[in-house]
């Protein structure tokens, strides 16, 4: 912003107030918490007799919830579609359009997630993307230009080699047959075959929510790091890392792009490998990809005040998480004030963070559940004596 | 305040900060609030290059709480004193003492209170003040001045006969025969020797703190309204109001004094009859008799904002509480926040009461002995917090 931008001085407008925030996962939607930060803000300002000016989007991180963010944003329901989970059984996921029917996002957590694939003992070798590239291949029926891809959540170590595979790629072994799914079997594999491979998908832009830098392969990468809370022995990290570093060797001697080495290709067991060889894809950290598909980088900017929100304020939240992104992303002299289901930062933390002030919306001695079944009302009490506090 | 002692607007002198919280009851004493919301208010103050001037001191409502609120705020320690409780057995009881000895404090939820004698059933017909006036005994032997009464909590209704008796009087049947203990035999009283009456009693100061307006008798007297939850049957609630009528009778004939209509007479199952017809006894709303002793108005009065707090803001908070208490002493511009173990009002009632804003210390899910467990730590880190929104 240069100078002659400046805007008036605070006493002689009504306060900018931004409203941010993330879900309480498993408790309210991010659209909820904005809405009950908004009410309870306006209300509590309007008893002092305030003005303030406040725009409320809800915010995602990328990982879970962001789709709801999204659509809630957009003002669309979200499609279900029937697919595949991670280990090939039948799964209803969900695919968000906006309102233009321009942009899909889909989670790899929805179709290649853990959570649908926990009812059975983890089968990290054979756990495959593949239906979440058919997720995919119903945003490209629809005509979308841009394909917003959530990773994290993620079941699987295939290096997205299931995704493609939904697209129309084969991956061959050396007889030139078909291989079966998930990452176990990629130190066979051989060549590719991306003569089917859908047309559409080389002509959307892929973007990438993905909040981790790791390599593709290696003591960083997704097998180490990421496959034994997939459910992978060490000995099957080694047959993984393997596979993987087998994909790279044909997908570099195919297309000639080296991208091993890139940050974030570890993520969600190597998905961006595949898709990133055939396509142009951008890897963004996903607040920062929610807020530019959201706009909220202006109203950011443009804020007095900052009211963000999450379902646990902790030393994570520092990291990548939403509230991290707000307090990069707010202009140098807005103020953030964070309502959690739960904060655990000391006052240092707080300080420390450009956190102006933290507070949880527990009123007193309760559950989880007791706090989960009455997120929004309780969320919208706390705002409103935060206004209270804070417009004296 | 006249125009001429006005003082300096806030902008250009330290705000005025005057804490002033009751016990979180069970979990931290008043002083405990008030050092924790005092620690934490400053840090966050220093953390916003603000300039503040704070004054705290524990508060209390004249119930449970009231001794240690008081001695804190003195600097003393409880005197343990042997004594009995309200069923006659014995039972070490606390009394207060200010630092220069004049002002004494006991309280009846002590030596006649209902908590002592809750391990076996409850007999309001025997139930006696016995042991609370060997306490009032140790104080006058201390040679104090002044004695403050704490009503509330009692277990009793024998019209403060056991107290007397304590002290010297003597409660005698149609024979001349000693009555025994409790209220269920005042009614055959004849008549009252107090020949034997500490004479000390009569030239200390008696500040009795009592938050009810009862009269002594009737439907909403001390055994009609007070007595079922001491145990009383409605025929034992007869019979007692009966005695309390019979003891009013003979004290009325003997000192001229008619005090049975007076308000708060049917506190603590009607104690202050019997004193207030041999002594000159004040009764006082608890609150306010804490605050004039220790000079909490004029710190209320002059400060810019309050913190108080208390283990449950409640609609009951803002009847003869230590909350309602601070509310109607605050000066006319001081605005009031409260910081509580539970927050139970609704933003309208908030906003009607007059406090500016409430907030719990539950950091998230939380059971209350782990709230309880952590209670100075909370309050601190949710004063650091309030700090920071309210000195923006």
């Amino acid at each position: 912003m240069t100078p002659t931008q400046k805007p008036a001085p605070a006493a002689t407008r009504p306060l900018n107030v931004a409203i941010v925030p993330d879900s309480f996962k498993g408790s309210a939607r991010a659209s909820e918490v904005a809405s009950a930060l908004a009410g309870g803000f306006a209300k509590g300002a309007a008893s002092r007799k305030r003005d303030v000016e406040i725009t409320a989007v809800p915010f995602a991180d990328g990982g879970e919830g962001t789709l709801e963010a999204l659509i809630d944003a957009w003002g669309t329901e979200a499609i279900s579609v029937q697919t595949t989970d991670a280990l090939g059984r039948p799964v209803a996921s969900r695919l968000g359009l906006s309102a233009d029917g321009k942009i899909a996002v889909v989670e790899a957590a929805e179709a290649a997630g853990l959570p649908q694939v926990s009812d059975v003992e983890r089968r990290p070798l054979e756990a495959t993307t593949y239906g979440l590239g058919a997720l995919v291949s119903r945003a490209l029926e629809l005509g979308v230009s841009q394909i917003i891809l959530c990773l994290g959540g993620s079941a699987t170590t295939d290096g997205g080699t299931g995704l493609l595979a939904a697209l129309g790629a084969s991956f061959l072994d050396a007889d030139g047959a078909k291989l079966p799914a998930g990452g176990g079997v990629l130190q066979n594999l051989a060549s590719i075959d991306v003569s089917g491979l859908d047309p559409r998908a080389a002509n959307v832009q892929w973007q990438i929510a993905c909040d981790v830098t790791n390599p593709l392969l290696g003591a960083k990468g997704a097998a180490a790091v990421f496959g034994p809370q997939k459910g992978a022995s060490q000995e099957q990290v080694q047959l993984l890392d393997a596979g993987l570093a087998r994909l790279a060797d044909v997908l570099e001697a195919d297309t000639g792009r080296k991208l091993r080495e890139q940050p974030g290709m570890g993520a969600a067991g190597g998905l961006a490998i595949s898709l990133g060889s055939y396509f142009q894809v951008d890897l963004v950290p996903g607040w920062d990809l929610v807020a530019k598909v959201l706009g909220a980088h202006g109203i950011l900017e443009g804020a007095d005040l900052v009211l963000t929100g999450e379902g646990r304020l902790d030393s994570q939240s520092l990291d990548g998480k939403v509230v991290s992104g707000v307090l990069q992303a707010a202009g140098e002299n807005a103020e953030v004030i964070v309502v959690a289901g739960s904060v655990d930062l000391t006052d240092e933390q707080l300080e420390e963070s450009g956190i102006l002030a933290a507070y949880s919306i527990a009123p007193g001695p309760a559950t989880l559940a007791e706090l989960s079944a009455q997120t929004p009302s309780l969320v919208e009490r706390t705002a409103f004596s935060v206004a209270r506090t804070y417009l004296r």
